[in-house]
């Protein structure tokens, strides 16, 4: 473990300023919340992508989100074939032992990971299509989103933007799959939404599927 | 889709909040790093757990974290089998992708999914070792760290502790099996941390391989 | 005073959030309100239960109900004995000050105040009927009301709402001995109401004199 | 009972309203909060006044605060003597039973009561005075703060919003001589805040024991 390092000295030294002012102001909740358990009321499924802040978007403290981000916010199909699947290992734990009343895919604008999946779907990043690619591989959960995008835009931007709110589709889709996601929304103990934000505008739409349609909020 | 509700009316108030204040501070930023795209320094694998704030205890703003979370801050090691493999893609993005310049795995006390894999191992959470159990499959990428563990450590609150802490290590030994890992880390382009939080006290530690334990950062 | 702390981060950044939106967009309201004073239509006596939303469940905004919340919405007798009286102090000023036209009692599910009181009669609770205990004394108001309910209810849980239900007649009936009420009710000046709310279905109940039961709104 | 009224029909419209969409957007929720019970991270103790929002100036929804409203967010010293304490009861169950983290007094301007209490200590209004006067009797517990006014504040404006401000320390200082309280707070489980908002300009202050003064959040 010769390779593992300090921490660099700027996060050091935030978080001893974090200790003395937030930590302090909030120890006593901090405190009961290892004691007593945290009691999520949502899981949020997010992109990895530094630029999408997931709590201070809803002015949320610790305990009130579950939180899973992964690249370009995707949930797989349930496939109980024993490997090992992070994605659906969250979701279980968030569904069946948390019992979250909430659970939220949050998609966002100029998505690396939807763009990758868009050059690979038409031909042009051959390197995403190799086995060895961890990224391509992920990426192959969008591509029933790629066919029905495809079928309908035209330019590249729209298509790009198109396939990431398409990618809260399939991920939402996905979800229902999961027997216990399945039975908690039928039985009303859990709700499924929506999201996708614009990174540049701060703007937030949500999928209405009475239309069919992304919507602001 | 009819499944699919509407946000929640209090976090569609909270976001209209954040529209209007920290997003109308930071519009002039939040829009270069949609333009420039990211250029996150570090990434930070932490835990799905609500408790755990992993930007705001290093008073990270949108921008600077890369962050992946899952169930117990887990790596699995290399495996470029063509399957899914939701966490080695996010590795791979920020290392080749993003070059990110710190890779921090952040652990932290009353971890659920660590309990989970100690019971496991001890025979007492049988529906754990199911074949179909999301969790228990995840949670066996640690079985290494109890085996170590079990060597060890003597009362059981004791034994959640040091495998929660275990877990970090695991995880940073599997990333030296990625090849694009180990060659930016024996570059200098990458360098490697491990970390614990205390959930109640926020206390944090780093674990310091030159004496092969944690210490208070 | 130096017990005194910070307000918790996560509370000041909502605040601001408030202020830049709903603020902004009502500031002529709550100006008003402000310079001519509160004139509210009616007054509300509620619990303090957390999961009780007086004012949302009624589309209310600022200025609409004068709002008095204690454990389990009760109203002592009128007692003009010169100690102090919060509750009555509360519907002193709001009939004789600011003539409010409805005062009504909402009572609700899943009251802890109600099972204390329950348990209290039923021997089961004797920290309860400690002098010292400020719950146990406070709940004493609600005796008469156990009482009755003792006389026709036979399983726990149909006790416990049926308790429920009661604590907001017998408030009905203290209000009704204080002078300025009852002057107020007989001129028609002010009329008095019944509610009843299931915070799991969200249904509201209202008692009907006539037939001496609750039925949904 | 025959003196208790049916609902007002605008009431009932507006609830009907909420049903068929706050309630259902929000219904896993609720139910869960039913099962599972309240764990209100916070105790706000405001006044009355129908122009004070506690919860939305907070972004707060259902099951974040434990709410005790009463004349003046006043709370009256530790006097265990087997009369009924409403003020007490709620502290005492939000503290020992709730395990609240914050307990938090918000004053407000224009308070009717405050002023009241200003008339009465300079001898204005003497029907106050009365024994049989429940405002007047419960605005007795200001009288300390009257006092440390009147030392120092000239014109009657002043004094009235001095004296607003006063109240919250007030009942701060009588929230310690809870001895469940003060060792709550003394353990750091618990912490106490004190706040005043102006309805006219939506501002918030808080006090700050280090400097013995009020200042803008």
């Amino acid at each position: 473990m010769q390779f593992v390092r300090p921490l660099p000295s700027y996060l050091v030294t935030r978080y001893h300023g974090w200790k003395a002012t937030a930590y302090a102001d909030n120890s006593a909740w901090y405190r009961r919340l290892a004691v007593e358990g945290q009691r999520p009321r949502a899981m949020v499924i997010s992109c990895c992508d530094s630029r999408v802040h997931v709590t201070s978007i809803f002015g949320a403290d610790q305990g009130e989100f579950f939180i899973h981000r992964n690249i370009a916010n995707l949930v797989p199909p349930y496939e109980p074939d024993g490997n090992q699947h992070g994605t659906s290992a969250a979701v279980e734990y968030a569904v069946t032992a948390l019992h979250v009343s909430h659970l939220i895919v949050l998609g966002h604008s100029s998505c690396g990971g939807v763009q990758g999946c868009l050059d690979m779907c038409n031909g042009k990043a051959p390197a995403l299509e190799e086995k060895t690619s961890f990224v391509g591989r992920w990426m192959d959960i969008l591509r029933p989103g790629f066919d029905r995008v495809q079928a309908r835009e035209v330019d590249e931007a729209g298509a790009a933007r198109a396939l990431e709110k398409e990618a809260v589709l399939v991920s939402l889709d996905n979800l229902m799959t999961f027997p216990f996601v399945k039975s908690a929304v039928e039985s009303g103990a859990l709700s499924l939404h929506g999201l996708w934000t614009d990174i540049a505008e701060g703007s937030l739409e949500q999928f209405d599927p009475a239309r069919g349609v992304y919507a602001a909020v």
